[in-house]
Order: C-alpha cells, then structure tokens, then sequence
C-alpha cells in the first residue's frame, strides 16, 4: 500500500539539502507530519584488478567520529550522467583512472528519511594518473585483497552501508549459482488489511 | 587524517532531526562549511528460520517513490538498548516474536551527511504472536527463501542500503572460509602529504 502525500513544504534550504515536512496519509486516513531530506545523487565504483584486489580509500568521518575503508563515491553534479560521475570520483579521491564501468547496483542509504540514491559501478581495471585530486578525503588510498573484505565487515572496519552493500555483492557475484530454493516458497503472509483500524504511536512518524 | 571541528551550530532541529552546520578545517588549514545531520540509531534484524528462509517486509517507500524488500528496522527510543529496540521493531513491524539475537554487524546508512547508525542483530527462529501492530510499513510480510536474496538484489527488489549490507553479510558469513589473499599484500599505497596544498572546489563539501 501507498502513503498518499498531500503537500510538502520546505523548512530548511541550502544547496545540498532540503529538509522538508510532508503531509501523508496513511491508508487507514490518519495524517502524519513525515520529515524528509532531498539530496543529491551519489556515484561510486568498484575497481578491482587482475590480481584480485580492490581499490579502496581508509578515511576518517568527522560526523560519526569513526574510520573505515570505503569504495570511491561522490556527488553527482548537476547534468553528469552517473556514470560520468563514478568515473570521476574515483580518479579525484584515488589517482587512479578506471577501466570502462558498467552497472554494479544502486543503493538507497536511508529511504525512511533521504531520497539519497548511490549508483554504483563496477570495473576490472585501472590506470595510475597521479596523486588524488581530492587528498584530504583519504587517509590512504589502498588495493585492499578482495578476500579480505568479508573480514574487514565482519570486524567493523568497513562499516559505511553503501560500500558494505557494493563489496559484498560484488563477491557475491563471484560465487557459483545459488541452489534453488527447496520447501513452500511461503509460509505465512500479511496482506495490509484496509478495513481495519490500527493504533498509531501518537503522531509520530519512525524515520527508519 | 582528522578534521578538526571548530564548532556546530543547529539551523533545522525537530525531535527527528539536527539539521547543522559545522565549521571544519581541513588538514592544510581551509575552512568549509559541512552540513550534518544529528538523528536517532536504529536497530532491526535478521530473522531466519529452519527451512533458510528469511523474514522481509515488502514496502512502498514514499520518498523515494519505490519498492522493496526489506528488513524489519526501526528508531531506537530513547535510553532503549539497541537489542530490545530490534526485537520490538521485528514484532511491530511483522506479527513475529524473533527468538535469541545477536549481534550481525552496524551500518553507517550515510556518513558523509548523517551520524545514523544502524544496529543489526540476527535471530535463527521466531514465534508467531498475531499480526503486525505497525501494519502500515508493509503491503506484505513474508518468509522468503534466502537462497533468493542474491538475486532480489541483482534484480533491485531489494535497494535498502542497510537491508542489502545485512543480507548479504549474513549469506557471505554462511560460506566457507575465504581462500586467503595471494600475491603481495598492498601494490600502492598513497599517504596524505600535509605539506602539499592541494586545490579545493570552492567551499563546497561533498557530503557523500
């Protein structure tokens, strides 16, 4: 079922956020005041080379005062083409220029509350053109082993939601075929049920 | 390397959100003006049960204006530990009381704007104890065969940052040892120089 938006309004602007309050109805009819924040588009990518290893940078973040590897990844400015952007992203933070790039995933950070999308793509090579561009963003820029990175998530040193989702896909790639599934497929379903009348915590909506 | 915050300040603050600016200089000395955002933890889950399935909400996400799979994850309230947070979120948000968690990993949803961050527990079985008191968050709850999730991310049935990152560590963690790394350990390696000064584009921080 859809929520039904009636309005939105601004209550905060400038040119990488817009923080907005959105009036939204559930299905039962009860209205919400549903904060939301509209932002930019990210690219990043995944390079890796013949060697199986990663092209990763360690950086430390200001805002969760923790470090971690994480994939090369940006905003993408207005009219680049996503691609374009993950391409120049990479070489900016790394000094390295990859290989062509072709669709990896796209990721919603945090839907509850940003519109936020990342698209990321994948490439096999990579070319050394200089220093980064933009050094003060990494800490170090690495070619981490790729069988590596199931530990470095299991030990919290990569801990950034986007990269964790884009490495381990990408192993996951890697992988033989999945063996189909065996048993009922489904073993208990809720359908929402519109007739009927469920409690709201208040009017207060859950971000997550 | 760090940067140094030299100070916040609110400009949007609701009991969801701190909306801030942060003067932070950066390692050669320049100011920016970083724009964060302060908000709740979340924590959800991981639920499986004998027959390797998983329990998923599928959802309309109005923000984004999509759907998908997702975990059962919520806001963590206040002096509420992360673990109880995510076995009442499971059960609001499914109907199904998780047994025995523990801890699968943590998220950072977004750290280049949000100091989110989501706890991740797993649970290998669940008691049904009516339906979900929170049955506005999905159109359906279902167990789902895990063997299908890499494919409900190939496919983008799952676009959840924190959703995909928990699945598949939860798949990757199911496999056998990884074969360790072959060949040298590091090819290239840059470290910050802080006596360079390297060209900033503007004041503008990339908050991704």
């Amino acid at each position: 079922m859809r929520w039904q938006v009636h309005s939105e309004k601004s209550v905060y602007l400038d040119p990488w956020l817009d923080v907005r309050i959105a009036d939204v109805e559930l299905p039962d009819g009860r209205h919400i005041d549903h904060r939301l924040i509209r932002t930019a588009p990210g690219a990043g990518a995944v390079v890796t080379d013949a060697d199986d290893r990663v092209l990763l940078i360690w950086r430390h973040r200001f805002i969760t005062d923790s470090w971690g590897w994480e994939i090369p990844l940006g905003q993408v400015d207005d009219g680049e083409p996503p691609i374009a952007a993950a391409a120049r992203e990479v070489e900016e933070e790394t000094g390295w220029r990859p290989g062509p790039l072709r669709p990896l995933l796209a990721v919603q950070p945090g839907n509850g509350f940003s519109d936020g999308l990342n698209h990321v793509y994948r490439a096999d090579s990579a070319v050394h053109v200089g220093p980064p561009a933009h050094p003060w963003e990494a800490e170090r820029v690495e070619w981490v082993p790729f069988a590596t990175v199931r530990k470095l998530v299991a030990t919290g040193d990569i801990v950034c939601g986007t990269s964790i989702s884009a490495l381990l896909h990408t192993l996951v790639e890697s992988l033989p075929e999945a063996v189909p599934p065996q048993g009922p497929e489904l073993s208990f379903l809720y359908d929402y049920d519109p007739g009927r009348v469920y409690p709201l915590p208040g009017n207060l909506p859950d971000l997550l």
